[in-house]
């Protein structure tokens, strides 16, 4: 081990697919032979997660004080040090990790999962794909780990900067594997521990009442005729609200459903709805979806299955393989790709007054901004899920999640087409900012909040036309939404003084 | 003319190839039949222009009320009446004008210039495709307007929802005329009179400062292999910065440069100076660029040629004709071939700290986004370009363009990589947002401002550590940015009093 070595963990997304042996070892040797603390930069060794991975792999590099940079976070441990200021934190969007080589100092070391190294020279990817194919070209050493407990899952590597010829959510482009060049490969560990990926948050009403208001929209879209019954290439985003199952989408018209998403999980996954009642099942819920035939084919980076889920997967090799797609996080957030199927796409901000996907009352980072622009930005229609407010420790009576303008943006209005919550779905396409406020106030707001945002958008309209500048009276609600109150919402009264208002 | 007929104003790029005759004759028929003082909205006549046209076109319009919603602007007398509330501006991405037909009601008529109709039902555009492709395929009937007066320009229609399979600049990709339905061509209106495109802005010193900058990023990114030569695709917005002259390209290890761009203007170019001097040339510049050798190759959705260019232009068809694409903003905005390609993308915001394109003062509207979020979401280096403060007629010492927190977000700091003023550039590669702001307030901010900027961040730096919120004193401070001051910048003191401070 030399010094200044940059491991770097990958072929991870979410917590599955994650070098489960080698980062526990380089960190327990790091942090027995206490590296770290010397003074020297030249002894310390940095373990520098790329893309999403697994909380404790994070962590152990976190606790070392390992990790000094970073593109997007999941532990705890980690997010301690990015918000004491000891990680930095640059979040990019899930498709730009490709550039890092570019920003940081060439990779020393990789450590990536697998599920065969072939005598060709090419590594296959187990349960998720993610930047693998990039981090293992830029790489100049690898420690392979090899899963022999699940099947080789071929997927495959982004053909460079030629067009992605991918025209159906089901079309296979290239490789069933990722080239390595062998003589780089320093280690081949086999292990068949499984992925930890934990219990599954549940339903309720809030998530219930969005998912209703959805189905209503996306029927309407159907009858029109703006949308096949298969909804094209639906995507959904991770969360708890773009999560929960929507059980009303067995009512609609829909049929044969697709999906083009980042990670296909098992369960709490809006796929699950199609058929009726399957909430209640366990949580191999997907599988269930793909037997009955209301899912045709779901394309991801990942899958996160139950472990449950996972050996039934295994087990059931044959008649799943043909319906599931891996591919690299490139090709799966891939703004040509996104917009040329039409992907309808659903995410879940924190607040909206444009769409703020990363910091919590306005001062708190979360796991960054993931793959929510590549998809909103570029889909045909861009649509925005959240409860209308959220528990706070400060507020009884909760703070509102439609802002006038959000205290950090992510996702400006422009990308965005609808906004819902459980009290309402308001469809903004083609309306300007002035017309926008007042829908998203009457059919989004909670009642809590609902007069006091009117009020204060009816007084902004009056300021802006009396100084001529009046499609601005919109931008003073915060561009499409309008004024909130909640104590506590604002740390430090930041955007209530902003606005001169306090109640 | 039924009632309730809708109008639109196609085929234009900024001022150039925009129908020239009848939306006048229309507009002089409203008005001097008083259609638009009916009480009864069924005798009003709606002129709504799609994209960008011609400011005296869109005035005709806004002249008689007949414009009642809009996409993108550019004329002082439809921006009366966006900022008075009497139309409706829905600020979209040029890119996303296709989805226009589901935005509004179906096109009763359409309105556009060509340079040619043929007998097989073709039209062939003129000095700009912009969105005719899709206006014409939406319209109900159609009123061409051929300009006899050019040569007949061919371009394509983009191959709809196929991979667009152009893997250089000079690619072409499809068929060189757009299909009509001649029985819906109500009128063929043959003329003769040219695109008024007037005056060029002139350089100053600020401006060839921030090209200075701008130079040297680049000939250090040639020097270190991450761009070639030809630097890709080069990519720069309409404004006074982006536009002025970048002489100094001649001095950098530039060859052989393609660009790829919305609007090809013959002066104020970025492409003009490639040859030293060229400046100082008559506006016919870029054809003498095209000349030198210089300029390889140019694509683009229009070119706005002076009266005098347009006539060399036109006289010199057989030697410019092969080295110069136009094709429909679908595709000279396309993710999919801005990021294939590896486009460096350079706009100009109002201000930055996430920028701001469109509300300058943070309350009246500009001319809406345009193309720069398609270009700079998608570019492999995405570059903003501003001077550190601008006028304003109330603070004599200017205010500064670099603010801690913009006060309206049209592009997310995600999306941005490097930001030059003419003090310094700052490269933002991989940095987060707290060693952002300090290195632009170092390297890019007014002198006046700087102070006061460090000691904001300083601030906000301190308390945010104080309870662990760490990676966000930079969004205390704006993200990326950082404090700013400057007595009537943010009127009404709003953001002023958000932060605070008041100097």
């Amino acid at each position: 081990m030399s010094v200044n070595d940059n491991y770097t963990v990958s072929s991870c997304f979410t917590d599955v697919g994650c070098p489960k042996i080698a980062p526990t070892v380089i960190a327990n040797h790091v942090g027995f032979n206490d590296f770290q603390a010397s003074p020297s930069t030249r002894d310390k060794r940095n373990l520098n997660p790329c893309a999403l991975i697994k909380p404790e792999e994070e962590d152990q590099g976190a606790r070392f004080d390992m990790t000094t940079r970073n593109l997007h976070q999941v532990g705890k441990g980690i997010s301690k040090g990015i918000n004491a200021g000891r990680i930095n934190f640059a979040d990019k969007h899930i498709l730009s990790a490709y550039i890092m080589p570019l920003y940081w100092k060439p990779l020393d070391w990789a450590i990536i999962e697998a599920t065969a190294v072939t005598e060709e020279g090419y590594t296959v990817p187990g349960a998720s794909v993610g930047a693998t194919p990039e981090i293992v070209q830029s790489a100049e050493k690898l420690i392979a780990e090899v899963n022999t407990r699940i099947p080789s899952i071929h997927s495959f590597t982004p053909p460079n900067r030629q067009p992605y010829v991918v025209t159906h959510t089901q079309d296979r482009i290239d490789l069933t594997a990722i080239p390595i060049g062998p003589d780089r490969v320093v280690a081949l560990i086999e292990f068949t521990k499984p992925d930890n990926t934990g219990t599954i948050a549940p339903e309720n009403d809030s998530s219930r009442a969005i998912a209703r208001h959805l189905i209503e929209f996306l029927s309407e879209e159907v009858d029109s005729g703006r949308l096949p019954k298969s909804l094209l290439s639906l995507q959904r985003g991770i969360g708890n609200v773009a999560d929960s199952i929507i059980g009303g989408l067995a009512e609609g018209p829909f049929k044969q459903v697709r999906v083009w998403i980042k990670v296909l999980q098992v369960s709490y996954d809006l796929v699950c709805g199609f058929e009726r009642g399957l909430r209640d099942l366990p949580i191999d819920t997907i599988l269930r979806c793909f037997d009955s035939g209301k899912l045709a084919f779901a394309t991801a980076t990942s899958i996160r299955f139950s472990p449950e889920g996972f050996d039934q997967f295994c087990e059931n090799w044959a008649t799943y393989k043909d319906r599931l797609l891996l591919r690299s996080q490139q090709v799966a957030n891939s703004p040509e790709i996104i917009r040329r199927l039409g992907v309808p796409a659903m995410n879940t901000p924190l607040e909206y007054g444009h769409g703020n996907s990363t910091y919590a009352l306005s001062s708190r980072m979360l796991n960054g901004i993931g793959g929510s622009a590549d998809f909103l930005r570029n889909a045909k229609l861009s649509i925005m899920l959240t409860p209308s407010n959220r528990l706070t420790k400060t507020d009884p009576t909760r703070i509102s999640c439609i802002a006038p303008f959000a205290s950090h943006v992510d996702q400006p209005e422009h990308d965005l087409d609808v906004v819902s919550t459980e009290h309402g779905l308001a469809d903004l396409r083609g309306l300007a900012p002035c017309e926008r406020a007042p829908h998203i106030i009457k059919k989004c707001a909670h009642p809590d909040y609902r007069d006091v945002a009117r009020g204060y958008y009816d007084q902004a309209l009056h300021e802006c036309l009396a100084r001529a500048t009046g499609t601005t009276y919109a931008e003073e609600c915060g561009e499409d939404a309008y004024w909130v109150v909640g104590e506590g919402y604002y740390e430090g009264g930041q955007v209530g003084s902003r606005f001169g208002v306090a109640v």
